[in-house]
């Protein structure tokens, strides 16, 4: 059942206790360049590096006690598997997580560090699935989806209770949309708890989301293409009901205005984000006429970077 | 005269309207790494990206009516172009800098756009003072030195009375040595206003801080060659006696300590530093048993990084 108020208040607190109040910063020199005021909720601040960990901590939270003892899996080749990991580790729950062989070196590492279980396994999503599912018939483990899942929507939304609550009277909000598990808490909680109209943005090379949402009709992404890593996930069926009913629009953004914001935060406010995070300001930039003199918050999903292979 | 106790609050206070009071942050992971409690000075959040900023308003704030009519001169290739150029239009004051050809374009594009007059020379030291020179004698203008200023020292002084406030106890302060500008305020506010010993670090390839200190006599950097580019500069006459009376010791680092430092910094904190801020930390990781249970204060001196050029 798609989450309701109570649901989301009580997600945020279930979760409290393992995450981080992730600050909201502000530019004043992006500020002058777009003729609005932004709010970067800058979850590239959380725990682990990114959003990922308040719907993981909720999901792992959400166990029972019976569960609990049988483990949880997951497959990712990146936030989620350290995501669940560590939430996993600081509620004292047994994590397997299978990664795809050509994940980087440094997220298997974290996992590990977290204390999680490695099963490595062939990069495609079959060998993946197989895999997980294996890791479920063999210890009953619980298997977490990383988007297409009420209680990780759930959790996710608190980033944006948050928000809420660190600015006045926002205009608008503005998340990006991978397999829409960010985009439809947020949407949610701006819905139920503010007045603030709900954007998506999305990549041009991985517009599965803006193509459902024109067409009212869930669209598979094939081939994505595009810097925004995070981003090239297909949206989840659970997620898209939720965008479709609440978003007032989604703005595609191509790669080189990805790569143009990514730089303008970087540079201007000294935060290192994931490229994933800069396609809402993109979307910004690009509209500018629409958001002028508007507050507008903006959800940074992340920091994880490979700093071996940067686009400037 | 050497500032006093009374000197560094009033410098404190005359900036505060035109500096931002920077954020301490902190890293669980790397505290964990070195065994002692670290806590961050963030003048990379600074106005302008640097410590720079605060030194710079002081030097140009204490100007006579009649100086601030003729306006301000210095020459610089990087952060105290930018900070002049700022601070003198914070206070309405004309600013000429004189920028060697080889400055970074997005430096040049900064001070002016600040709204500085920015003259063109050969990037060579005596090109440099000869230029800024005839500044001087054409418009009347005061001559501003980065470093070696007691209004700059006094003015740098309040990141660290800033620190103090927003911690508690620290049982030692680094800071990173160039011109001794920011180490010698460092140390004067630690020595006035805590029990925290202060200690300098310095790269390798750029020891002559460390090798004065050791002689007691002052001795030019010559053939700089380290990473850290902010701390290629000779120790100032000012500058030294306050760092031999203050420090408890210098530290130095090799270059590969300071780009994995620098690397820790961007990868855990998710914040973008100069390479010249990794320098103490790569000192505290190196002497770890020196530091170990102690909290301890690190300014981050700066966020201004050619992003083209990174050592990763």
């Amino acid at each position: 059942m798609i989450p309701n108020k109570k649901t989301l208040i009580e997600a945020r607190e279930r979760i409290q206790p393992f995450i981080h109040q992730t600050p909201v910063l502000t530019s004043k020199s992006i500020n002058a360049m777009v003729g609005a005021s932004l709010y970067f909720k800058c979850e590239n601040f959380q725990k682990m590096g990114a959003f990922k960990m308040r719907g993981a901590a909720n999901a792992v939270l959400q166990l029972t006690e019976k569960e609990k003892l049988k483990g949880v899996t997951t497959h990712s080749s990146g936030n989620f598997a350290q995501a669940v990991a560590l939430s996993a580790k600081l509620t004292g729950v047994k994590a397997t997580i299978v990664m795809p062989s050509n994940a980087p070196k440094v997220k298997k590492k974290a996992v590990l560090g977290y204390g999680a279980t490695v099963i490595d396994c062939e990069p495609t999503l079959q060998a993946r699935e197989q895999t997980a599912l294996k890791v479920v018939n063999d210890t009953g483990a619980t298997l977490l989806h990383p988007y297409n899942c009420y209680h990780v929507i759930a959790g996710n939304a608190s980033a944006t209770l948050e928000l809420l609550e660190q600015t006045k009277n926002l205009d608008a909000i503005i998340a990006p949309i991978g397999g829409g598990g960010l985009m439809s808490g947020t949407a949610l909680a701006a819905n139920y708890f503010s007045k603030a109209i709900t954007y998506g943005a999305e990549p041009s090379g991985a517009d599965d989301a803006y193509r459902s949402f024109k067409s009212g009709k869930l669209i598979p992404m094939v081939n994505p293409n595009t810097i925004a890593d995070g981003l090239r996930t297909s949206l989840g069926d659970k997620g898209f009901p939720i965008i479709q009913q609440h978003l007032k629009d989604i703005f595609l953004v191509e790669e080189q205005e990805i790569i143009a914001a990514l730089r303008l935060i970087w540079e201007r406010m000294k935060i290192i984000i994931e490229p994933s995070c800069a396609v809402p300001l993109a979307a910004v930039i690009k509209n500018k006429a629409l958001f002028k003199n508007k507050a507008v918050g903006i959800i940074i999903t992340g920091g994880n970077v490979d700093l071996k292979n940067l686009p400037f």
